[in-house]
C-alpha cells in the first residue's frame, strides 16, 4: 500500500503545499496573507514552513515594500512534483473507497 | 479552510478506516487478513484499532474458527459517517489542486 510523504501529509502541511500548489507556477504568496487564508499564528507557520524548506519543498524570499521587508513563500519546483507524488499516493490509497 | 478528523487523519489509521470502509456494510475482516492487506505489526495495528474503537468507528468482535479464536473487525455505521466527512473536507482542502 502506497506511504504518504509525512513532510506533506501533516495536517498544517498540506494545507501550506495545497495553497502553495494552486498558485502560478514562479507564484508566491506573501507571509502575512498565507497567514490569513490558512488561519494559522505566524509561529505556527514559521515552524511548519522551515519543516517545508529542509525538505526544499518552499521557499522564503525577503523582499521590502516601501521600508516594510515582506517575506514571499512559494513551492519549489520539486515541492510541486513531491506534492502531485503525494496526490497520486493518496489516491492510490483511498483507491478502495467508494 | 477544513479541518480533518485526526482521528482518521493518522496515515496508518487512514489506511485501516480506508480498507475497512470498503467493505460491504456489516462486512468484517480477520485481524490477521487486515494485518496482511496493510503490512503491520499486530502491536501496530492493534494500537491503531484501539484508537479507533475509543472513537466509536470501528469494532472488533471474537470468533471461534474450530478451537481458535479469530478477530473480526469492521467499521461501525458512526465510522463509516465520519470517513465520508473526512473524505469530503479533504476534498475541500484540495480544491485549489490542479
Amino acid at each position: 500500500m502506497a506511504e504518504l510523504d509525512p513532510v506533506i501529509h501533516a495536517q498544517a502541511r498540506l494545507k501550506i503545499m495545497s495553497t502553495l500548489a494552486a498558485l502560478d507556477t514562479d507564484g508566491s504568496i506573501a507571509f502575512p496573507r498565507l497567514q490569513e487564508v490558512l488561519s494559522m499564528t505566524a509561529g505556527n507557520l514559521s515552524t511548519h514552513l522551515r519543516k517545508l524548506e529542509d525538505a526544499d519543498y518552499v521557499e522564503q524570499q525577503k523582499a521590502f515594500s516601501g521600508r516594510t521587508p515582506v517575506t514571499y513563500v512559494s513551492a519549489t519546483r520539486a515541492g510541486r512534483r513531491a506534492f502531485e507524488d503525494y496526490l497520486e499516493q493518496l489516491r492510490d490509497l483511498l483507491g478502495g473507497t467508494p
